[in-house]
């Protein structure tokens, strides 16, 4: 039977345990959602044979960490169980707990990011056994819980237990397909620093008459803001890119060969012009290797739909999202944020840091990452499409830089369309299929490919 | 009995009536609270033997029109009992709408703003009933319910009914007592143009890894906000000040004797130094003659306080609420809003209009003016503060203008550290109290006071 035929034979019970981890609310703030999917892990890992171990750091959610195979010259392979929160609630057509397949599409909070791709490698190792019995490569596959907070404790967490991941390469959380379903293969990522601006200047809100001679905390938050970046969108925090390394010839050529629908990717977001007006090699150039000063969150005063109320604001708050290229550091940025801030007379505008991923940039030639693409050119629909780091961020740099092994994250599950972050948020039945199938074709290829 | 001796006789059955009033939620889209609050009026009008009217006006709640003394040169009084919304309820100490007295301060929505006016003026014709069996001077006493959402229908309802409401001159809703303790006196208000900013610039909110190269609706309505106003806080919208009217040397004069603590308003604001860091005069000549350009709410994105979320936001809303001075009008100034926005290339930026105010002066000298003045000397602690017209808003434009009424705002119940409009609204118990006596008193005075 050949691999194709069997995961179609067991559709219905690998979607099954799709629905079951798509159920558990495993999401930050929620421990007994967090411990529920850790343990409907071990149970899975188990099942396959695994020999699972927890891997704790004070109060972070435990890791999973589960052997299968040989030993030596392992592969490490990362994902993580917690997802978003849920908000706007209100948006979402079914519940984002109840998985709901609708017209092939199967819809849940973490059904693209990144339980897809983690249930579809748990029933890739099940078919590989059910077909030859045993795995032929060693397989550790690490599973974290903070994710989708920063991964605050992931760093020491490696550290700690460095030992254990000891690998010849990584294959990381899957970075999808494409428009037109060519999976996509990234050799890093980009980092992030995550700051909320507060700026508090009043004691209580105020009858908004009095805004006539009361500083509003809210016109300077604003001001603050509008100092971080020009009018063509340049961030203007003095030596923001000071560390921004510059593209290669070889950047160049793998951009040059990759393929970008341009024309489906505005219509998903609604828009007529990339910024800058770009298309092409320029917009790729700037996709890739551009950082970004981004606002996730902005609150003042009265919200409320639909309803006025004269309130002069108290206080207003902004979150600021920077996604950094090799070779920012966001623990630098966020003091050149703060330089920035106290240098144009913004002192009292207070900064709180929520999160810092380093940027990522690993080797694209190696032997995990050769198997890891031919093995997707008999699956998917078009040829591999790679790009030298994801524009999301991984918390890959304790793996790729503490422990110094290279990662690749390859095709998977996910979709443009697929709502990661947002309300609906969903994957096609047939993707979570052929990333079934490509599990099992990469651990082959491994086995064949020569050292 | 003095007048005194009888308010303090008859101290716990007022704050009864006090208590009453405030425990009523009339507030806009509580329609039974607003029919309830109307009924409890018609009620105590009828006690106090005031024939009363409703007057209707389509969908609007009643206006009440309560007539009580001799025709002929009757005296308007205006009131509203309607109040503000209570959010953010979290900031309350007490239940908005259970009335609480601690250390003889009254605390309630709505105490200040204006039901402590209004029940003080009930009481204050009781007790002057109660001393000298009837009312020797003609009053009307005009009672709305849309006052806190920008008295949509008063203009319309003040043109249908303008023939009942005909009368010598106009007391208007309090102004109440300054830092010191002074009663106020205004002669007109401040104009309101309530306009909320929209940019919706995409389909759904994004993961903000996209946000390198789609444009962001939030950075963009900072952009339009941003245009609207100078560094030094001057209102960019073109045209904005054609119409302010230059203060008078009457104006001046009387801003001169106007007493304002500087120091105790900024110690209740929490803050070092006024816009400007004007003092004395200045402070004063902006803060009557200058209008406003303020942001009363600002939302778009992930905003729950102490956690991240890595979106791009579809879309990004601002509340912003202008104050406006004589001769600015409000429908002329949202014409500009939009022709500026049009102008600076943000035709996408849509504005919503919420409230309207006409900005209104009335001349100071009048027999009822003098009357209200005058009575004002006994009462109080100290002497009328009096000031060309209010920094905040009323809609005294239909009585003012198109009947041709003129209007004076008394001393009263509220004071700065009233919290109208925000959390712990409240009026000093003592306030509330006086205001009845000088009530009585300013009955008294018209009646003695000579055409």
């Amino acid at each position: 039977m050949s691999v194709r035929d069997y995961v179609a034979s067991s559709r219905d019970r690998y979607l099954e345990w799709y629905t079951e981890a798509c159920s558990i609310p495993s999401l930050a703030g929620n421990p007994e959602g967090l411990a529920s999917m850790a343990a409907w892990l071990e149970g899975k890992f188990e099942m396959v044979g695994a020999s699972v171990e927890r891997l704790s750091y004070e109060s972070a959610p435990d890791a999973l960490l589960a052997l299968i195979g040989p030993p030596g010259g392992e592969v490490l392979v990362y994902d993580h169980y917690d997802v978003q929160p849920v908000d706007p609630l209100d948006l979402w057509l079914s519940d984002p707990f109840s998985p709901e397949i609708r017209d092939d599409v199967f819809y849940a909070r973490g059904a693209a990011d990144n339980k897809g791709d983690l249930v579809a490698r748990l029933a890739g190792l099940d078919t590989y056994l059910k077909l030859w019995g045993e795995i032929p490569v060693g397989i550790k596959l690490l599973v974290e819980g903070e994710e989708e907070t920063g991964s605050k404790s992931f760093p020491s967490l490696v550290s700690r237990y460095g030992d254990k991941l000891q690998a010849e390469g990584c294959i990381w959380e899957g970075a999808g397909l494409d428009h037109a379903g060519a999976p996509e293969f990234v050799f890093g990522a980009k980092g992030l620093a995550y700051v909320e601006l507060n700026c508090r200047g009043l004691n209580d809100d105020q009858h908004s008459s009095v805004a006539v001679y009361t500083p509003s905390p809210v016109w300077r938050l604003l001001d603050a803001l509008q100092s971080l970046r020009g009018a063509d969108g340049r961030v203007l925090i003095v030596g923001f890119y000071d560390d921004v390394r510059k593209p290669t010839r070889a950047d160049i050529k793998m951009l040059k060969n990759l393929p970008f629908d341009e024309a489906g990717e505005k219509k998903r977001l609604g828009i007529d012009e990339f910024i800058g007006g770009d298309s092409g090699l320029d917009f790729l150039m700037r996709t890739y290797f551009e950082p970004t000063c981004n606002i996730a969150g902005l609150s003042s005063g009265f919200t409320v739909p639909g309803s006025s109320k004269t309130v002069l604001p108290k206080e207003a708050m902004a979150k600021v999202d920077m996604r950094l290229v090799p070779d920012q550091d966001p623990g630098d940025i966020v003091v050149k944020l703060r330089r920035h801030l106290d240098g144009h007379g913004f002192a009292d505008v207070t900064t709180t840091t929520f999160s810092m991923e380093h940027p990522v940039r690993s080797p694209s030639n190696t032997r995990v990452t050769r198997a890891a693409l031919n093995a997707a050119e008999a699956v998917f629909d078009k040829p591999p499409a790679k790009s030298p780091f994801m524009i999301a961020t991984g918390p890959m740099y304790p793996i790729a830089h503490t422990l110094g092994i290279p990662t690749v994250s390859p095709g998977g599950v996910c979709r443009p369309s697929s709502n990661i972050h947002a309300p609906n948020e969903n994957v096609r039945v047939n993707d979570f299929l052929k990333t079934i199938e490509y599990t099992v074709n990469w651990i082959d290829a491994l086995a064949k490919t020569p050292a």
